[in-house]
């Protein structure tokens, strides 16, 4: 209690004044009625980092794919399914916006075809589903003028700091926080992660810890780039 | 608290001493480690009918896919995540059984190959994923000696007895409960529901209600049936 205490405290006022957005949790593409394609996101991550930015005294808007959490304290949400709701979620609500946090776990691609009533199981052993790309939140965000410090995440299973410079790179994004997700005991739906932060010109990484604390150590670092 | 007293001793002992196998829930199948098709079943119409008949006195086995649900009071529960699994649960679960209802919603078809990384994303603008067809559960145990009694579910958007009755007299089963998941309101992921019940030789339509006292009605119907 005296730890959380102290900890609003050294992080109040960091962000006053400033305007964020943060995308959070899975989105889901429908394939018909019922079946949709998803992902592990359970978005917890977001909403730590949500937390932490209006705890820093930030105007903070949550665009939130499905999850089970409650919002936080003093954050305006706005609750969205597929990633083309998220996309122009996201592109309302950039007027004014000094930071965007794309933690959401966004699904490249959604199925070409929706079909309006649920698809019936054929005879045939195999099926397939053809699949179209969705528009890209974070890049279009990068792409924007006037631009915002643009974060983005890349969860990965494999080669994860090499995969999130190159990110970094190819997105022209301002911060792109790794983690790895096939450690067990971080990440997906876990309350601890560890992440490597890449920076244009040098990485750091944090150490396993709450998603709370870990939050608003993302948050104090990156306000010290924006203010 | 009365009603709920009166209920169930009304139904105390309609099914003791015999074994319940229900399988509740969705389904999700892994295209990567982090991504899966999944459906929208919340799972509540199966935990309400394992409920009604561990009250009604049954050995109830719940063989339950991801939900955010509580198991029910003297209900056993085995988690499972694909349908693979529910069926290899199932199946191991059958010895003795009296009464089997299919409640989940099993996915038909799962990704022929699941890939061991994250499928990273291509420059292409579509992609396609492969399926296959799972083992069909309810089927497979309509098939089994002895066979218990069998019940299906059948939620569908369009059409909804009739495709029911077709399901009824092609899987062999005793009784399919059929539901209109595209009435707003019932079905998926609401506390209500409406059925119609599907038998051999007639069909019964029970009209909106919950979920707890829909399951009771269905298990004395059953029960009936069974003893």
């Amino acid at each position: 209690e005296l730890a959380a205490l102290t900890a609003q405290q050294f992080q109040s006022g960091l962000l006053a004044g400033k305007k964020v957005v943060i995308t959070a949790g899975p989105t889901r593409e429908a394939i018909d009625p019922v079946r949709y394609i998803s992902n592990h996101s359970s978005g917890k991550m977001g909403y730590a980092l949500a937390e932490a930015a209006a705890e820093a005294g930030a105007t903070t808007i949550l665009i939130s794919g499905p999850t089970q959490l409650a919002t936080p304290d003093r954050v305006q949400r706005l609750d969205v399914t597929s990633a083309q709701e998220m996309y122009d979620a996201t592109m309302a609500s950039l007027e004014g916006c000094d930071l965007f946090i794309a933690s959401a776990a966004v699904a490249d691609y959604r199925p070409a075809q929706l079909a309006e009533q649920k698809i019936k199981k054929t005879g045939q052993d195999t099926m397939t589903i053809e699949l179209v790309k969705n528009p890209d939140i974070v890049t279009a965000v990068a792409a924007s003028q006037p631009k915002p410090y643009t974060v983005g995440f890349a969860a990965e299973t494999q080669d994860v700091v090499s995969y999130a410079r190159g990110k970094l790179e190819r997105k022209k994004l301002d911060l792109v926080i790794a983690n790895d997700v096939s450690q067990a005991g971080i990440g997906f739906n876990s309350d601890r992660n560890a992440v490597t932060l890449v920076w244009p010109t040098d990485e750091e990484t944090l150490a396993e810890n709450s998603k709370t604390q870990l939050a608003r150590d993302l948050i104090a670092r990156i306000s010290a780039k924006i203010t």
